[in-house]
């Protein structure tokens, strides 16, 4: 089954546009977790637990597993989403980039190595530099269009030919790089009045949406913007407001707690068909 | 000592502007290899050893480790390159780039985990995701600019405001970005013009250029159009040309072979001062 439609499952069975992004921070962890030679590995399967119901898939931040050593417990982890929770895709979040000979061993790490649904790309490269995780027909291919971040503006919206950069990247894939129906775009919940112009260039393609939850993106705004007519077409993330929502041994249930409350936040919010 | 500092120590030590490119591919290892669980640990090692005094870098690209389960390796392997050699710095290929919270932590994997002196990230998502690294006063940053892929044309060259986008990236590099000194860029030499462009847009900040070796780049023009008003300026990286310039056992003879004869013909081409 292939990431796409893996996820229009996911959006469905569960009834969420939700993701709760996976970024382990061990200095964040509660106490009885600390000192653990597998903490990353547990900390996270508890939050898949606790969530795996009410998620359209979970977002494994690799930055966060590479700065521990902990590649080990990313491939443990995501076996384990694959075995307990197959209905939900895992994205790999890497924002990897690089030309052909090279993206063919980012593909393999990603799609091979730890056995990612889909992997987040940056398309500053241009198409050569896509082309080889395009090559796994069933993943996803997500590229970094308009993100949420303060200075996403400097070279994303910059003009070219009477639209913005991020505009452009939209228009590309849409038209010229998702021949395979494979591609998403990552635009950020920070500006909503954008995600309403990339969803218009690009029809129904999934939309990864970070800066709902830590980074204070405006869920109504967000979802009225970023759905498609179905009211799915988003993938809407949060990661920190879940995973530290507690503090102590209960962290799972504030966890939970927290991702019941986006989830049907959102809900209130889409247009059902 | 700063990276940019051990660079200029390196270009006179080693009369030198060439950096031997690290992407280890276990299927062209020589059969004396294979099997070997330190494999690329070795084949590296030798190649490192082989060249040490005709460089001025050495530049692993990181997927070729992550492809392989080898980060353990690769930590290794720039640890033995600071013991041996500490007068050749090493740039990690990673091309990372995010928001600043994930960035950071992609930093504490180059410079803590790693123990990179350089890192190329990529700028498609502005100021904030680069700071992160620029917090290590001591690193250098090496931003993407010009790359040498086919494709590297659909995006950085689009039109932006009178110049190309590879341009103003340069720019903002040079005027805004880079208060601390820390940065370089990325231009690659197959196209020698936009080298002299970026050159005449940033004075002597270093530039990375890829692809003189078996990706075809012309040295005589390249070097004309990069080099600093003392000859230096440039990191010439080849990678595949020189770690399989012989397939057998004296693969280290012929990768020091072909790194003196690209060393030379750079340097013909140097204007020294």
């Amino acid at each position: 089954m292939t990431f796409i439609h893996t996820l229009a499952t996911a959006w469905e069975r569960n009834d969420s546009l939700l993701c709760v992004g996976l970024d382990p921070d061990p200095a964040r962890f509660p106490a009885h977790l600390h000192g653990r030679d597998d903490a990353i590995f547990e900390f996270c399967k508890t939050i898949v637990a606790a969530t795996a119901d009410l998620v359209c898939a979970f977002k494994p931040q690799i930055a966060y597993f590479a700065a521990q050593r902990a590649e080990d417990q990313l491939e443990a982890l995501i076996a384990h989403i694959h075995a307990a929770y197959p209905c939900i895709p895992v994205i790999l979040d890497a924002k990897r980039g690089d030309i052909g000979d090279t993206a063919a061993q980012y593909a393999v790490e990603a799609f091979e190595r730890f056995q990612a649904d889909a992997l987040t790309v940056n398309p500053y490269m241009g198409r050569d530099s896509i082309a080889p995780y395009l090559a796994y027909p069933d993943k996803g291919v997500i590229l970094l269009c308009r993100t949420s971040n303060p200075g996403g503006s400097d070279v994303q919206a910059l003009e070219v030919g009477g639209e913005q950069l991020y505009e452009r990247i939209a228009r590309l894939t849409a038209k010229e790089w998702n021949s395979s129906g494979q591609c998403a775009l990552v635009v950020g919940a920070t500006y909503p009045a954008e995600l309403a112009r990339v969803r218009a260039l690009v029809g129904d393609m999934p939309l990864l949406t970070p800066g709902i939850g830590a980074q204070g993106g405006d869920i109504a705004a967000v979802v009225q913007a970023g759905q498609t007519r179905n009211g799915t077409g988003l993938i809407l993330n949060s990661s920190r407001a879940i995973l530290y929502a507690g503090a102590d041994e209960h962290y799972a249930q504030f966890a939970r707690q927290s991702a019941q409350a986006a989830r049907d936040a959102i809900n209130v919010q889409r247009t059902k068909s």
